[in-house]
């Protein structure tokens, strides 16, 4: 039985992760769990999963937790130190990486040096700081599994082949809710529009950079570090019916591809359970009632975020987590009306043009770069025409 | 170095596997070479790879060889004895068994017998006498790596992932020259329209059993016992575009795939040189300029092949090599214009009910079976009208 924390339980990741443990009750045992300010479901889920710490970033959130939960010994903390604390102090032997945004790299770093594995649903750490949370994760001997299904396939197709035979990994991108709109009509797109996913269900801020592409030039940043691969040897393809989840090439032409019908209790049981698969009583992938798949290139033109992260990862250290931080205040201004769609992509460039770039030696530099680059991004958004 | 021994030569796979000797000139040595009646190529690949043996099974090609290599210190076999004393007395690490049609079975097991790993590219062997194979292939330590491409796919979408976590295994089919042909349009289809495969350059034989799909059938058998997996978790779907070239779906239906450009070299070399990769200079598979690929069921009443090699597995025992030799019987009298394309399902169909199956026990059990539904396919050609 494996003992699991789950950071972000709240969320689609981490909901979907309790769906899992439902499943399989003698495979894992919930020891603790985080959320952001959700303290009714994550009563529900204290409730059915028992863990033995929970913590809750907002703490007024916290306090009503706490009023929520006084039959139960279940021990409640609040605020970045709570999080940290559950991420660390308890015994487990995997935590489920699944807070959403940059809010999720402090806890994440802090349960790899308490050295527990990680299955990572969250991008912002290794974008933020890929190389710092690799060098942790050697130093103290764990494995980071990834969750994203991008990333997992590229796992999943790694395993048993040589890395050194790798020539190329290709991430398959839908494209998002607005790959068929002209370059105009992506002016004026509402949030309303642009939150309709084809393919998957997610929360606000990953639909959005789905359709932006930002989540594809984030996903680049996250596949180097996760899988120690030069940007040079990343290539991006749209392939809008989220069948194919990604590709690896070798060196022979041959390529491993994983693929599954679009739903998140796989890749995040594979992370849960590797090597072993859990027999996941969902339905099967079956490729001639689907018919067609199709495949074509980006166009960097109407979407210009995907090259962003291609151009933080040459420029190095803070760039990405200053263009990470960049669209989660531009995307999330974009989500109240308060820009215009196309307007994300020219905060996080301005934002980046203005960031001197300085190594990531340690979580601070990420941290800072991730303030520096918020408050320029407020200011920018702030500057633009209502 | 590895040290390699090739069962035909001559052929299409024998040549691409020379070619890879050709590229790697440091990573591998030929030490034998056999071949059915080409004695001018057998020459020119003696005097280029300078192996220490060889063999023809015609035996006045044999002649005419050893009279073009008079000024050569190389040994020359002739008939199957020959066959198999190349196969087995030679000094090599793999045997590339690669012999068109039944003729290969017997070379093959003397070269299992005589420990020698096998990249096994004629199907004949494991349709004809699969679970011996395996038994022998067990009992003297060796392994046995597929060349054909689906089983290449099959085989490198198995490796890191746990066996007993497969769901199922799905064969691609192209669905051969005639897919698009209506039933009363397949009975007087020419040898030379049937010839016309869509995606891969191959052998006569081998191009004519894709358009009957009995290349399926027969891969369904061989997929049953180079993987141990039961008839039933094995499909089939028509894949036209020869890309996908196979899948695994796992417990958690999770599928993973091998893809590429239809050319033989890459599945050929991944068994010479297992686990690694060969960096082959061979156009890499660019799914966007392709654009899209297609899937669909394969169709049972127009090519019932595919159902009679399904048939031969419940059946067991030395039916699967009572339908193989039907079908060389057959395909041989279509492509010499005695038979029509749809009595070639007939004639197998019709030795496969006159056949009294029986365990294959030893070699001879099928070799039985094998010249016995020979002479049963012969008798049943000549019965038809002309």
């Amino acid at each position: 039985m494996k003992t699991i924390v789950i950071l972000g339980s709240t969320g689609s990741i981490g909901t979907n992760t309790l769906d899992i443990v439902d499943r399989f009750p003698t495979e894992f045992r919930v020891a603790g769990l985080t959320a952001g300010s959700n303290d009714a479901l994550l009563e529900t889920q204290i409730r059915r999963f028992k863990p033995r710490i929970v913590a809750l970033s907002d703490p007024s959130a916290a306090t009503r937790l706490r009023q929520r939960c006084l039959d139960l010994s279940v021990e409640i903390l609040a605020g970045q130190e709570g999080l940290v604390q559950v991420a660390s102090a308890t015994e487990a032997d995997l935590v489920v990486s699944a807070i959403v945004g940059g809010a999720g790299l402090v806890p994440t770093l802090a349960a790899i040096r308490s050295k527990k594995h990680i299955a990572l649903a969250n991008k912002e750490p290794m974008v933020m700081a890929g190389k710092l949370m690799q060098e942790e994760a050697r130093r103290h001997g764990i494995r980071i599994f990834p969750v994203d299904s991008e990333h997992s396939a590229i796992f999943q197709s790694l395993e048993g082949h040589r890395i050194t035979d790798v020539r190329r990994v290709i991430l398959t991108a839908s494209g998002g809710a607005l790959w068929t709109l002209t370059k105009d009509e992506l002016q004026d797109v509402s949030a309303e529009r642009a939150l309709q996913h084809p393919n998957w269900k997610m929360g606000a801020k990953i639909t959005i950079d789905s359709a932006t592409l930002m989540n594809k030039g984030l996903e680049v940043v996250e596949a180097r570090w996760l899988f120690d691969i030069p940007e040079s040897r990343i290539d991006v393809m749209i392939h809008r019916e989220s069948i194919v989840h990604s590709l690896v090439e070798y060196e022979d032409r041959s390529m491993i591809a994983q693929l599954g019908l679009p739903d998140m209790r796989t890749p995040i049981s594979y992370a849960m359970r590797y090597p072993e698969r859990l027999p996941l009583d969902l339905p099967s992938l079956d490729l001639t009632e689907i018919g067609t798949l199709t495949f074509c290139k980006p166009d960097h033109d109407r979407f210009p975020c995907l090259d962003l992260g291609y151009e933080s990862l040459k420029i190095g250290g803070t760039m990405p987590a200053a263009m990470n931080a960049a669209n989660e205040v531009a995307v999330e201004a974009f989500l109240q009306g308060g820009i215009r769609f196309t307007d994300i992509s020219d905060i996080i460039r301005s934002t980046m043009l203005a960031h001197s770039a300085r190594e990531v030696e340690n979580i601070e530099a990420a941290l800072d770069a991730d303030r520096w680059a918020r408050e320029k991004a407020e200011s920018l958004v702030h500057a633009l025409p209502r």
